[in-house]
């Protein structure tokens, strides 16, 4: 049997937000591979090999991965939410890109899910209702005059913004940076959703002004939620807020 | 009882996407409120009454949706996709918020689903794998200059786009002009992938360079994926590619 590397999203972490797909790829795989945190979500089954990992090496557990197909393993390659959105499939195919050619012959697969914005959004009401930007504020990956840069031309252009890999312990002041670079361009009172951990026990969801986010919350399990000038709150009859967008806006703003 | 309303994602289509609280929520409601073609994925229950209508009545459906919510009846609305990204979920809130008061305090709940674009992605590897922004080219709910401006804002600062409603019967020339102003911002080859009805039956996916994108074929279950600079093909070992846009990126292009 020739192997293969199914690339699986867990969704946000509830089991009810795992698609059948999904869950049946992880059932089927001999070998996972991922970051331990989001491993050890997946049910064990005693026949199956784990291979988990730190959270910043990701190109050497894509490797790992493809080496395991290769040899003829099924292997599924586990990440949070969506596998596509700041997650594994960008990196298997930058290993496969400058890796071995055979691994372009590997039979490989991306199992879409709910990626944190969705449920995010879905939990707070429909922040996401008109266009949006999605990025993440980790200068890892880029350098860091591009993160504004982008945030600048996305909330200029009034798009509502999902955050992403908002604040870790090796990138502490990147978010205050950020949140009043948006402060410059967007009024005060605009809506901004801190959302953790959405559908897990330790869900946290915290919903403030922009004045007055960089007083909220957040670590690396955070999506926030910016609204764009049109976003508005809606008091529920229990006290709390909802948060919308409207589909419709008559322009952007000057 | 007193009613409450679920708004439900369907996802894009394949019942291995749907996830198991959304399909709980369908099972379980009375009432299903809906586009017709949407309301014919679900499998039908003899016990539950069906509200379908046209595509253009979101807002009309939306209160007919909580009117029946309100006399106690378990409604679900139904959307493809994710119902918070250009679905139904922002009409429900538009409707709540400009409706009847006692409206607030029914038990709403939005459910999350697998929304095109990441389906989309799935299919052709990782494109949505860095910054991305996700916007309708629908000028039925904002003016057609303001689209142009976003698409102009998205592409400059390098984001992946991710376009919804690409075209219909009454909005035919729209997406010739939106590809246009993006082919004077972005590289002729950048990678366009037009994919439509992913994951049923009638699946089909083009990859073209953005100077081709407009020969592709579009209709209203398309949603297109056009590259940033640094989105890359990948030769398959079968003749087919992949699409993905790498983790990383040195600064925006001038």
């Amino acid at each position: 049997m020739s192997g293969r590397l199914a690339i699986v999203g867990l969704g946000p972490g509830a089991p009810g937000l795992l698609a059948p797909d999904a869950a049946e790829a992880l059932a089927a795989a001999t070998d996972l591979v991922g970051y331990e945190t989001y491993l050890a979500r997946v049910a064990p089954r005693p026949e199956q090999r784990r291979h988990g990992s730190d959270n910043r090496e990701e190109l050497e557990r894509a490797r790992l991965a493809l080496r395991l197909a290769a040899e003829g393993r099924r292997v599924a390659v586990v990440s949070s939410g969506d596998a596509g959105v700041f997650a594994m499939a960008a990196a298997v195919f930058e290993a496969v890109d400058q890796g071995e050619p055979a691994w372009r012959r590997l039979d490989i697969e991306v199992i879409p899910g709910i990626t944190a914005m969705l449920a995010a959004a879905a939990r707070v009401g429909a922040p996401l209702g008109h266009d949006f930007c999605c990025l993440s504020l980790s200068d890892n990956l880029k350098p860091w005059p591009v993160v504004l840069q982008r945030l600048e031309a996305a909330a200029s252009a009034d798009f509502v913004l999902a955050l992403y890999n908002p604040i870790s312990q090796a990138r502490p002041w990147q978010l205050g940076q950020a949140l009043q670079r948006l402060a410059a361009i967007l009024p005060a009172t605009t809506p901004v959703v801190f959302a953790t951990a959405v559908s897990r026990p330790e869900e946290r969801i915290e919903i403030v002004p922009l004045a007055e986010a960089a007083q909220a919350a957040a670590d690396m399990r955070t999506v926030i939620l910016v609204g764009s000038s049109q976003t508005r709150l809606l008091e529920r009859g229990d006290g709390r807020r909802w948060v919308y967008t409207p589909r419709s806006c008559a322009g952007v703003p000057a």
